[in-house]
């Protein structure tokens, strides 16, 4: 049975990331993380007719990719927990309804990737599931027209916002195999600063990664060095230097080992966007992308990876409501035994 | 270690609903099912100024009440899954952002219930949480405007829709104490029968509780007489009749143990709700009101409890994509060891 301790659960079986796959757009191919992912699509629409069914098709290929690598057929699945930013998460449905495989869906925000890894991760852990998928997208053109302006409109961004990555992630998870393993984790709870700006979502989604990294190792009684990266999903440069802050005001000091997906994945001067990438695909992909292939190769042993979101829509930013985060976090380790 | 046959999870512990709460308004109130709620709220605003911030303090208040008729406080709790059927499951996280409780937010449209509760059960039962809470709700108001048109502009209703009910459920569920217990259950998969109707949910859903309690029953080698009860969510009666009669082609008769939550709301005849109830707050008042107190008093030992849910988005219907459904199953019995 997992141990639980305060806010942290350990597995008991550090269940195991079996295979991973990412999938991205012609934008984040061309950034500075672009020779990491498994494909880059050039057509925006993915051969689709529509952004929301181009979403889905990314989606849909994301996961078929994962489990080709692993040579493993839909039916290997017990379950997919899978979700993203559209309305009634349907980018996600629709993605993965011809598949025939049981369905969980959440919402998590840009937080997606942590809540549906971590939530597979732990059912297969705790023996409901022998093998599930965790499964997340974001399209920059579905995301700008729900969120903020139909594109058509050409809108001014402000300094502040960030350029929602067109991008997926998928990860197979395993009671038995050989990879990357989840060795634990912390569900984040929803944390609102006040923060009432909604082209401010690094500064929304900052302290809700601090609260969740600092009950981390308040609880497991680690420090930062004790890992080799301290990765967050979407804060962009703004939220990075405030989360640094914010945990330094409580004697912690992360600046060594942090790296942002958000920050990562574009190039603000050439690309112009502004404050950094976003949207659920963005930590996803640089997770499946970039992260596990270190741990895979052994060049690092042990990361925190703690997504973000931001638990808003346009109408609670139009009641006036302030823009609460959330931040779910797993302790990922290589495939060795402690 | 939780028990794996095929589509079925079986608890090893069987987990304790140790409390559990509803909160209703006034249609709901006057229904056949009036007498079971344990509150009726006259004032639809519930105090608040908007439609969503009142279904945000309906879910809030039937959270309290759970966690009051236990004497317990939300630091009890280690996490909280909800979810809703608002864009971004906002009446969810507004709802729960003060208590600082750890949140994992669901979307499973009007399965929320089953799916929010079997994922925390199986969550216990494994060993990630001791305690956490399964919430949801829905408006009729918040989910007219939103699904359909605003109340204002007074549209008519087709014979087929239902009416979304105004109401709201919670239930505690712990690894210890006493209680109705949570024996199993099935995770759903998405199943599109090609309805394209947006306003005939119940033949959208009927499909999928239909593949849900046939996978269930075959897999546990169960026949319906096992059980007191077999519940669906809110096919309302015409899509209660689609699944006896999908069953029925199957080789199965529930028709002697079904009762629909949806068709169980209202009377069709004096309250003008056509098809019967909906929404996620339909089942989980009901089953939080009547389903679990018939456990309690031993008047009932075994049910399957399937709320359904249909995942589409107006989006989706604008784009001409049919209506694709999810079931989720659990098996609750009461506080007696097999």
């Amino acid at each position: 049975m997992a141990e639980r301790i305060r806010s942290v659960i350990r597995t008991q079986h550090a269940p195991v990331i079996r295979s991973h796959a990412c999938i991205v757009s012609r934008k984040e191919g061309e950034g500075p993380m672009g020779a990491c992912f498994d494909r880059v699509e050039e057509d925006p629409y993915f051969g689709e007719k529509t952004w929301e069914q181009a979403e889905s098709r990314m989606q849909a290929d994301t996961l078929q990719l994962a489990l080709e690598k692993a040579q493993l057929a839909p039916s290997f699945l017990d379950c997919i927990v899978a979700g993203d930013l559209i309305n009634q998460c349907t980018s996600s449905t629709f993605a993965l309804r011809s598949l025939n495989v049981p369905f969980l869906g959440v919402y998590g925000a840009c937080s997606t990737m942590a809540e549906s890894l971590l939530t597979a991760s732990l059912l297969v852990d705790g023996g409901a599931f022998r093998n599930a998928a965790a499964v997340t997208s974001s399209h920059f053109s579905t995301a700008e027209r729900q969120f903020r302006f139909p594109l058509s409109y050409g809108g001014q961004r402000t300094p502040t916002s960030q350029w929602t990555c067109t991008a997926s992630g998928a990860v197979v998870v395993s009671a038995e195999g050989e990879g990357a393993r989840i060795r634990g984790g912390c569900i984040g709870r929803i944390v609102d600063y006040g923060i009432t700006d909604a082209n401010d979502m690094g500064s929304a989604m900052a302290p809700a990664a601090a609260d969740t990294i600092f009950r981390y190792l308040q609880d497991t009684r680690t420090v930062p060095e004790d890992y080799d990266m301290i990765v967050t999903g979407d804060l962009g440069n703004i939220g990075s230097s405030l989360l640094l802050e914010l945990l330094h005001a409580q004697g912690v000091d992360i600046s060594a080992r942090h790296h942002d997906c958000g920050a990562m994945m574009f190039n603000e001067h050439s690309q112009d966007t502004h404050a950094g990438g976003s949207g659920c695909g963005c930590a996803a992909s640089l997770l499946c992308g970039h992260f596990l292939p270190l741990l895979e190769r052994g060049e690092i042993r042990r990361i925190l990876f703690a997504a973000t979101g931001a638990l808003l829509s346009p109408m609670t930013t139009q009641q006036g409501e302030s823009v609460p985060g959330i931040s779910h976090l797993l302790e990922i380790g290589g495939n060795y035994v402690d």
